[in-house]
């Protein structure tokens, strides 16, 4: 085990990843499984296990060769999915998760993984991580399923935060476009802002003057701005970075996993109707499986918390072992490119002047 | 012709609707080919068109027997999809938009539908057919498919005003309440506000005035009241209408949209991928055509705005005949049951104090 060597560095492995067992909706057992899959086909990969000592131990010792990648940090507190975040933040400090973040914290490991309480997670990795200088309010950002080439776009912030005023929103597209570069291998992301209208003119004045700070800060920041877009650009090719508030984002990602999922419902019962729709959907079943697999959300199942000093992946609280896999993988990935440095380097190099490494943790609310 | 009749009963026929022959996507001999499907399927219809004389006479010439129920009123103006709003305000008095708003003005007709510019539409529906008495921002209702037994829920607003108060959202869900009692034939609506969370401490803080609001107000408005819901519910069947403002409602609407639609062609890829699968597609036809219909966005076309001396039905600026038609469908029925005077009726009894007859138009930002 490896864990103590300091994972700042990019390109060498083997890389350690922070994983909280608990949390998640299906228990400790499900995480154990998704590890043991990712450490099957990537040999590189390390984890720190963070849960009750002795129900892990057991857990992992079931799978072969776990073990031998993977140490166990005893932590018995477990985060509910109806924890307030206040309430985590006073008291949560014996539990997996805060236990998972300290791991970044110092150093052992570069990404955490977990498939708790979002709101929870969130407000436990700002006091333990803190914003990266010159980050105001930092954002979750998701994989959606797009016509792109590459297969997905990113679309930021999906929740962690309600508010985002022109700067916040000028960072996001900053964050994205350095998580789509190295998420993606997108050399320069199209970035665009959500709204209701491509029309310059269109809109609440926050998008105004956010179009006019990004329009400017593109240049020098290795991203394209290809201006407003709207909610079916999201799924589109028009943009490969989407841009917005985190009440907007978080509104659109339920939407639109509420509306494949209806689809996908209906798309059963047509199939089911009648002796002969039942034996066309055994013919279709490849070509479903196909689809199914291209749109799946285990298969992107992650999403990324942008501005803090280390990364985390959120895992969904839902999630199977195929769906902690995939976390598993996405945190690998960034973790292997260095991506907690290259965000960082990305944001200092491109902070506007009045948010500069003094300001971490304040809001003066000016947009110069 | 019965076109001077007073319109503003309800029950009896025939009944009068007021078409905008131009504006659309697809110009007016697809406007003209919808009413004449629409007119062969309801005989108690009756039309005023406006447009081009000249043109439109010919166009409706080559329909069987639209031309006895169909008056023709000249406007050779017409509102394009990139004209501005404040321009058409000034300028637009001699469009066919004007022309077919001010038919429901003058009270020879109590539904409009057009396929025009929609802001301009909802800016010259402002002026001319002025707020209801107690109103303060109209909203645009759209119907969506969901898992309800209806088949739809009602979505407002989508996109007439982009801010919306504590005090809009509670006239929100009146009317939306109005609309699916009516349009829907739901006795009791159930009513979400739609938020980041499910929880009472979530999201923005009008909508937790809001939602204070409409908990009081629904018990003597005829609605059930069931709090907060999130994006997935907006196809689900928690609720039957979604409140929300409209440039969260318009971001929503195109994401769900967009989702449907690159479903819909990755589907059709999947089942080209090899002959087996085109083979699977021919015999799975049926069931797919089956799901096509119940999700077909033409079937359900019209945006109704709400919140007027009058209903407006706007439908999708690309629609065929076949959308059309549907869109003047929604206007027959919504005349039929004399939906406008209901609509006001119902506002007017659960106006709150302080937006009473005398407010109309004004804004002064209290919400008691």
């Amino acid at each position: 085990m490896t864990s103590s060597q300091d994972q700042k560095k990019a390109g060498v492995g083997p890389f350690v990843l922070s994983i909280d067992a608990m949390g998640g909706d299906r228990g400790p057992a499900t995480v154990v499984a998704g590890i043991a899959d990712s450490a099957v086909k990537n040999p590189d990969i390390r984890f720190i296990l963070h849960g009750p000592a002795a129900e892990l131990e057991k857990l992992v010792a079931k799978r072969k060769g776990l073990a031998e990648v993977c140490e166990i940090r005893d932590a018995t507190g477990v985060v509910s999915m109806d924890d307030k975040p206040s309430q985590v933040m006073r008291n949560g400090k014996n539990t997996s998760m805060w236990s998972a973040l300290d791991s970044v914290r110092n150093g052992e490991a570069t990404v955490a993984v977990s498939c708790g309480n979002t709101g929870a997670l969130m407000a436990l990795s700002m006091i333990r991580l803190r914003k990266l200088p010159g980050v105001n309010r930092p954002a979750i950002a998701i994989l959606w399923p797009s016509r792109n080439p590459q297969g997905f776009n990113v679309m930021l912030d999906v929740g962690a935060d309600i508010r985002a005023d022109a700067l916040d929103l000028l960072q996001y597209a900053q964050m994205g476009a350095s998580y789509a570069r190295n998420g993606l291998a997108l050399k320069v992301p199209r970035v665009g802002l959500l709204n209701v209208g491509t029309e310059e003119h269109k809109g609440r004045s926050e998008l105004k003057e956010a179009h006019e700070l990004i329009s400017k800060a593109a240049p020098g920041s290795g991203f394209e701005f290809v201006g407003f877009v709207e909610g079916g650009d999201i799924p589109g090719k028009r943009a490969d970075v989407i841009v917005t508030d985190g009440f907007t984002g978080n509104v659109a990602l339920k939407t639109g996993e509420g509306t494949a999922s209806l689809i996908g419902d209906l798309l059963k019962e047509a199939f089911a109707y009648s002796f002969l729709s039942r034996l066309a959907s055994l013919l279709a079943l490849t070509s479903l499986r196909r689809l199914k697999k291209r749109i799946d959300p285990r298969r992107v199942n992650g999403g990324v918390f942008l501005g803090l000093n280390g990364t985390v992946v959120k895992s969904h609280g839902s999630a199977d072992a195929t769906g902690v896999s995939a976390a598993v993988k996405l945190a690998f990935k960034l973790a292997q490119i260095g991506f907690t440095d290259k965000l960082a380097a990305r944001v200092a190099s491109t902070a506007v002047p009045s948010h500069d490494a003094d300001a971490i943790g304040s809001k003066d609310g000016t947009t110069q």
